[in-house]
């Protein structure tokens, strides 16, 4: 059963795959516990990326819009959807969502999963890349317990390092961790509040999104 | 489907129950997301209650004995349960784990779930008391975000308080969501690091402990 939804889940993926190369689009997808700082992170790099790439958000949440309240703050266009009970986004429902955003002039989409470190991790959306948020004040740990999210990731982003000191948080370790989970994961630290890191980012998506238009669309 | 799982668990749930009460033992689900401090908070809480009440502890994670073996420290027994990909803790499984702890002597049953504010909302292990951890670090809208977790809290525990000012964090906010989403939560504000609010906890948790022995063991 599981299975099935599963299967179903990676074909409504892919076929949400061929579309978003088809327009051109880098699409990102932001996965991490609740309070990571994925809302605070995407706004600012919206925002520090519009002279660049123009991109549209698309923010998944059990209930409230207050995340999609916070991202249209960057100016980008906004699409909530709510899930309900469900712990996690699936391919299908970024599909129905991303007809709900005008597309043109876009050359990014950032979906922003449900805060949940387990779940989400067994639905593909289509995306390019999965960035996988882990904050200084969760625990070192995190990757080695959490490994079907971390396996996962081509990206992960340390956040929140302005509070490292406040936390005692163990960077070699965390960063040992993380290499140990995700061995080919890029890593940034970063800090939304400070802009530490935020330029580095900024940068990768944008080669990101070059290394990407000049490939054949419908290849790996 | 999903509904036969769920049916099915609440019926092991139940006789999970009866037995903890025929033991005379009071039982605490743990929950929160990722990294906000429930391995430190149940290890300086069972020690802290050790004068009182004897504790067994069964803590469930996907992957690692982390936060077993730091249970350990408190000296009271810890099984663990590696759940592999599944994001919540059942009524079966804390059953079984419940067979590997020598219960003679111990009137303290504690629960920690695996990191997550979604899923184990919906699964009953046959506790007593609904624990919902919110870390100070995590954001004061989570309670509205994840509105399943905190509707079903008995008791809910904001953690990390020594971070509240290198975190901005909005006391007054906070608690009003707090109270929003779960308007019968007895509510603790505590740091497991300084101490904070730790004696509040126990004397509520002996209390708790003392009121239940008092009554019929198979009523509501």
């Amino acid at each position: 059963m599981r299975q099935a939804i599963l299967d179903q889940n990676d074909r409504l993926a892919e076929r949400n795959r061929g579309f978003f190369r088809a327009r051109g689009l880098l699409v990102l997808n932001f996965l991490s516990s609740p309070g990571s700082g994925k809302t605070t992170f995407i706004r600012e790099a919206v925002r520090a990326l519009q002279p660049q790439l123009k991109a549209g958000v698309i923010v998944g949440d059990l209930a409230t819009d207050n995340d999609a309240r916070r991202l249209r703050e960057s100016g980008a266009p906004v699409v909530q959807v709510t899930t309900g009970t469900v712990c996690h986004l699936e391919a299908e429902m970024v599909g129905r969502a991303v007809g709900q955003i005008d597309l043109n002039g876009l050359n990014l989409l950032i979906i922003e999963n449900v805060g949940n470190l387990v779940c989400p991790a067994s639905y593909d959306l289509g995306e390019d890349l999965r960035v996988v948020l882990l904050s200084v004040t969760e625990g070192e740990d995190k990757p080695l317990k959490y490994p079907p999210m971390f396996q996962s990731a081509d990206v992960v982003i340390i956040s929140k390092t302005d509070l490292s000191q406040a936390c005692g948080y163990d960077r070699e370790t965390a960063l040992a961790n993380i290499r140990r989970a995700a061995p080919k994961a890029r890593i940034f630290e970063t800090s939304a509040k400070t802009g530490q890191g935020m330029d580095d980012w900024c940068r990768f998506v944008a080669e990101q999104h070059r290394a990407r238009s000049a490939r054949d669309p419908l290849g790996p």
